[in-house]
């Protein structure tokens, strides 16, 4: 039994276990990474009761710590959501192997001929929020790309990301896989957080899941490169130009539909020649929808909304509320997303098609949309398969993350006795 | 006139008007950046007599500082390589402009439309030795592309890079881009460069090029994101199934071409069976070449050679040395490649296909070839037209880095009021 309060050597244990690992993992047989995410979807199945205890347990801590409705919404597994776990295990499975993949080939002058070939990473530090379903799809998406993986999942999810964990081992037991290539932090110290963002020795890159107080850490202390996934603060803007029916349905899509996920809508702005006739209909539809909204000076006359305050700009609810505001003009939105916004997704509603461009050129956010819902944001909406998460960072990966996006590349230069 | 010896004030300005000039930049048209590189070209062609002068204080401040024979080549310009600038200018100018293509673009059952394409990075820190062709290459990259650069050439360039900087925002005057888009740290103060990695807010991307100095410094400091363009430890290895002739003309190319590059091969690997015949040919012809050749006890016997220290494995000599080592077997030298590497470029000469496919799969460097001169370990021999350098990381860049790979990208999605 090793000592979990010794976090820095523990760490440094499953590291140089995960490095070792990972020398295995970048040539395995494409064949034995298939069949081992498919033998731990079949765990999965199998131990659904196992997991679903293990929830349970996850469950009764969070109401004792008061985890509030959309946490414990994210928090809590179901047979259906254990299903869908192995689904996504076998999804995964069934997507083309990326590692050995020629991006591209090409002949020089020379006589050299030159390909471009996907590799591993190396090793991968996962960090991520109380979400179970995380464990299975970061570990699978991380195999799938020839890494090995260090998982650090929330605590308030430590028995279930243990439960779903078990079965990825069991998975690459079946196939002789090495067991360190998916491995869960075993302890809840969030030591073991600050300690994985400096261990450049063992770790290539952190893919940080998280809110602010993660952004923070993150900052402060990461030595290790990171892909972030940090928060999505994602704004619609309703153009002067916008169809009065797209905006409606868009926007209470986008905030509604799921209010727990990054995609999630959380700032509304509002052109000031609309408020009157888009602006009304939007926000009441949302308030009758059960939409608590928050409201600068001009909109408070609408009756049911609440004054925003100062904090309400640039935050990241991940529940029924929304924040409101009117803007003079395109460039007054796309001022408040460059400032508020967070690079997630920002979306504009117009008929437009200057004001379109416009938004699509001067802002930066890893997903820009038109006309359509923010909750769109997501690797299996845009056809890549499974994802770890929506990157909001610019270096590497961006946007949804699948197994791709996970490797690098290496050239392979042939030639015949050839000098220059 | 700015406080140059206030370093953390100085850069800090420097870093703001760089963050305004990329803001600017990021839609800038390409016709305008095109204009701006040729306008560069004409002003480099014009000044060449003052460039030359100002190189010349250059040369005496290093002879004074007693700079190796290998540095004093890297450092000095000529009339011809002067020319060599400005074409390199006119080469990126003609490039196809990066920013705003279309790298991918799909439709998804739920009628989106996808496209995905390239943004620029934002502000790129270039950090480098005293190459002064550097400054016109990295600052003509970093404006095709779209990115604002800050550059801190090497002290012993100081007065050269000034005066090619002068004529790169000549450049950007005469067409109305803002000036601040390419700077140049106006101090040798080394302080300027710790300021460099650390500068999160104004810096998006830090490229050092250097050796062992520059390596240690940027793994202790760097908080910035860093395409890591180090240590060209370059080896080959000459497999038992070797062709003698064309190993005899690669590793006489690879090493004697230019050795100042950092593709050129510092260690030599020999498979035990071919010690006594093509081993001692190559050998030979290396040290008639006037190459020291630093060998293990085995090769030792050879007349001429020197005895290797512990020192020699691992390391860049950019001069007229090679290490040479006698290894049991092809998994020996992935082995010795994998502990003394430093994942540039490496080599295996061999006609047997099996072990070109072990060499290929087993190492992961940037760039690794069969039969062929390292000395190939070039942007322009790779058909990118100019880099910026070799990048030895995994993150993002790799191997030869030019105007693409100094973007990032987008996801631009389009719908009717689509919902999910």
């Amino acid at each position: 039994m090793k000592d979990l309060t010794d976090i820095p050597a523990l760490m440094h244990d499953m590291g140089r276990r995960a490095r070792d690992a990972a020398a295995v993992l970048a040539y395995a047989a494409p064949e034995a990474k298939r069949r081992a995410l498919e033998a731990a979807a079949d765990a999965v199945e199998a131990q659904a009761p196992e997991i679903l205890a293990a929830n349970a347990q996850d469950l009764d801590y969070g109401r004792e710590k008061g985890l509030s409705d959309a946490m414990m919404d994210r928090l809590t597994l179901s047979p259906e959501r254990i299903a869908d776990i192995a689904i996504g295990l076998r999804t995964v499975a069934a997507q083309d192997d990326p590692v050995g993949a020629v991006m591209d080939e090409w002949d020089r002058p020379s006589g050299l001929h030159i390909r471009r070939v996907r590799t591993p990473l190396g090793v991968v530090g996962v960090i991520y929020e109380s979400r179970p379903n995380v464990t299975a799809d970061a570990g699978a998406l991380c195999l799938k790309s020839g890494n090995a993986v260090i998982l650090r999942g929330g605590s308030e999810s430590f028995h279930s990301s243990r439960a779903i964990h078990a079965c990825l081992v069991e998975g690459l037991r079946a196939v002789g896989l090495p067991e360190d290539a998916i491995q869960l932090v075993p302890t809840r110290d969030r030591a073991a957080v600050s300690e994985m963002l400096t261990m450049t020795d063992t770790i290539d890159v952190i893919v940080p899941r998280g809110g602010k107080g993660l952004v923070g850490l993150v900052q402060r202390e990461a030595r290790v490169p990171v892909f972030a996934h940090l928060e999505g603060i994602v704004h619609i803007y309703i153009d002067r130009e916008a169809d009065p029916l797209k905006a409606l349905e868009v926007v209470k899509n986008a905030k509604t539909r799921r209010t727990g996920i990054c995609g999630a809508a959380e700032c509304l702005l509002i052109h000031r020649d609309v408020v009157d006739t888009i602006g009304q209909g939007v926000i009441r539809a949302l308030i009758e929808a059960g939409v608590e909204v928050r409201t600068d000076e001009t909109l408070s006359k609408i009756v049911g909304t609440v004054p925003a305050s100062e904090d309400d700009w640039g935050r990241e609810y991940l529940d029924m509320i929304i924040a409101a505001r009117v803007v003079d003009d395109i460039d007054s939105a796309i001022a408040h997303i460059r400032r508020y916004g967070s690079n997630h997704t920002d979306c504009i509603l117009t008929e437009d098609d200057a004001a379109a461009d416009r938004f699509f050129q001067r802002l930066d956010s890893a997903i820009l949309m038109r006309n359509a819902s923010t909750q769109f944001a997501d690797g299996g909406e845009f056809g890549m398969g499974a994802e770890i998460g929506i990157a909001t960072g610019k270096m590497h990966a961006r946007g949804p993350v699948g197994a791709e996006q996970l490797t690098s590349f290496k050239y392979l230069v042939t030639g015949d006795g050839t000098v220059r």
